[in-house]
């Protein structure tokens, strides 16, 4: 393998794919990086595998020499990306009986040589053998994964729910996620003025239903290198029994879907509240914020009585040792004055996820779950229990 | 005490003084702030005391009745940068036989209850009875600090040397800080254009001269709070046997001195030199860099081969597990060529406490110390002991 690129290019492709390099590898291979130059194509390959979560990318490179071979992952891309800009060249000889195979890596100041793996030992990107292709708005993407990711579950032995749920239909895409505690649901519908580049948006051969749990750990670097790199205004999916893969532009992301069934979590959701409130979020949030403070000290709970007459919200905190807090926000309250607690941590994350400026809370009396939406913007349920008060 | 204050004054005092406060208090009370009302000065002082480092800053109030009480430092200081811009108003009744007292605090939308314990219990800032007032640019401060505070040791057993050592004498003020591997030297003198003002720069009442060891640790809160708060041209220092005072506008920073004898430094100090060479510090740290990469894998080791003849500095690493790295460097250098070896680590953190474009290196064969200077600009002298290699 020979080749010639620039500095900037190999830089900001390893760095992207070193994301799905694991921090404890199970195996040596696995901290490595699969570089392949393909001669035809004038082509460099990058692909990082945790065995979940699948990276691959590639990028232009004057190649002399095609050849494949693997690579430390974090020493290579803390090595390029402090060269100075500008081009680099690369030379490897992989002779299948030596064990120390080296990587000559050469910069306008400095001469680096690597030890490598070979690439035999590098596992293999699962492929997916139907051509069914289906695309989505990278946008619906973003905002989904923004309304719902932060309410899956940390929690390994939760298995399922530390994943996300995607659900397609012909005009329509919902993201679900949850912990058990709560609940974020984000649904995308393809309005008429999609609908006419509707061939662009789901377009699936066979089906056009889908349903897939992905991990969101994996979908976390979804969105991060959405983020870094939002060039590309669509991105395809392919599923199968055991893989989902995203397809951004030259970048592909193979992901390793959870097993087990989903709950069903639509029947979860109140269709009729005895309360419904409108306020103000960042309001709200911020009155949170300062009562947390002394919340976060003790049991993390939160007392919201709601006043008809006085048309607010008390927020109110209570700690045997450190004191108490007390917060009033102005609300629209229909229906009857009333109180509830909750965990005040879930109460913010869901509102710092919701985006519009005023928000609606309905809920029933009893312990019944508590639902919030955002007024206008992108049709987002949260919701959340609540926490049973010592009366 | 009753007073109505600034949400923004309260908040920025309390933020200032919270970095004297210990993270794992040996005693409650140290967790606290102490607040003074003074109803005659109409003024706020806050305090806080880790019994090393002790922080009193003031600021205006509309107070209506005196007194004194002490708070949690952490959960007031996270309360108070929270609440929204605007008067906020501070009620406290202390009873002495009473166990609960409470501070009241009142903003716009809220109001908060916290527990207090009584300034009783709090610990007197050490006073110094003598007049001697010693002022100081500000720059001169912060310029020595920069350059010698990261040469400080970390290692509590190492006593004097987890401190800064300070020598003042009419005309010059030295800055210096080892840790037995590395030392580096700052000098600042008075020149004739400040000598103008000399009454400002050091003026003492009894002696010209001082010598002092500060716990770098406290210099960094110094350090922070300066660049924080550039408003003031001139520093004044207060010393006596156990203490150091500096006093920064209306922050006043108490620091218990380091016992012991600071190692008479300037005897390790070469004055002859078979090398002299002369390079770019940025070119040599950005290699340097690049081959710290790999040399952090292993023992730090980097080898400097000076070759007068080309004119070059090459560096080179080798590790038996990863690989080996060579960068090479422009150089005038004058001597014969030769050869030298150094922790990466401590070359590293010199050069990037130099500040100039050009640096000179100077060095004699055998493991003799090795002094980097900046050419132009500060006064400064980094030396390292070089490592031994084997050949």
């Amino acid at each position: 393998m020979k080749f010639v690129c620039s500095q900037n290019d190999f830089s900001n492709n390893l760095s992207l794919v070193s994301r799905a390099v694991p921090t404890r590898p199970t195996h040596p291979i696995l901290a490595n990086v699969l570089m392949v130059a393909d001669i035809v194509k004038q082509k460099i390959s990058l692909t990082a595998f945790d065995l979940s979560l699948g990276i691959e990318t590639s990028f232009d490179a004057n190649i002399s020499e095609g050849g494949q071979t693997t690579l430390p992952a974090k020493l290579l891309n803390d090595i390029v990306s402090r060269l100075p800009e500008g081009e680099i060249s690369l030379i490897s000889e992989e002779t299948k009986d030596n064990q120390t195979n080296l990587l000559y890596l050469k910069s306008a100041s400095g001469k680096f040589q690597i030890r490598t793996i070979s690439a035999d030992e590098f596992p293999p990107l699962p492929m997916i053998e139907n051509d069914d292709f289906i695309e989505l708005p990278t946008i619906t993407i973003t905002e989904g994964l923004r309304g719902v990711l932060f309410a899956s579950s940390n929690d390994e032995l939760k298995q399922v729910l530390t994943g996300v749920h995607l659900k397609g239909t012909a005009d329509s895409l919902e993201f679900a996620a949850t912990d058990g505690h709560r609940l974020s649901v984000v649904e995308a519908m393809f309005s008429s003025e999609i609908d006419n580049k509707k061939e662009q948006t789901l377009k699936t051969k066979n089906s056009n239903e889908f349903s897939v749990t992905i991990p969101a750990k994996a979908l976390r670097e979804l969105e991060k290198i959405i983020h870094n790199n939002n060039d590309f205004e669509v991105i395809q999916l392919q599923i199968d029994d055991l893989q989902v893969i995203f397809y951004l532009g030259k970048q592909k992301l193979t992901i390793r879907k959870l097993d087990g069934n989903y709950p069903k979590y639509s029947m979860l959701i109140p269709q009729k509240f005895e309360h419904v409130i409108s306020l103000d979020r960042k309001n709200f949030l911020n009155s949170l914020e300062r009562v947390a403070v002394l919340a976060s000290q003790k049991n993390n709970l939160v007392k919201c009585v709601f006043n008809n007459k006085k048309q607010i919200i008390l927020l109110s905190v209570e700690t045997q040792d450190l004191g108490s807090a007390e917060e009033s926000i102005e609300a629209k309250i229909t229906g009857e004055s009333g109180d509830i607690a909750f965990n005040i941590k879930y109460l913010m994350d869901g509102l710092k996820a919701l985006s519009t400026k005023e928000i609606k809370m309905q809920l029933n009396e009893g312990n019944k779950p508590v639902i919030f939406n955002p007024l206008g913007g992108l049709k987002m349920t949260y919701l959340v229990m609540p926490v049973q008060m010592v009366k």
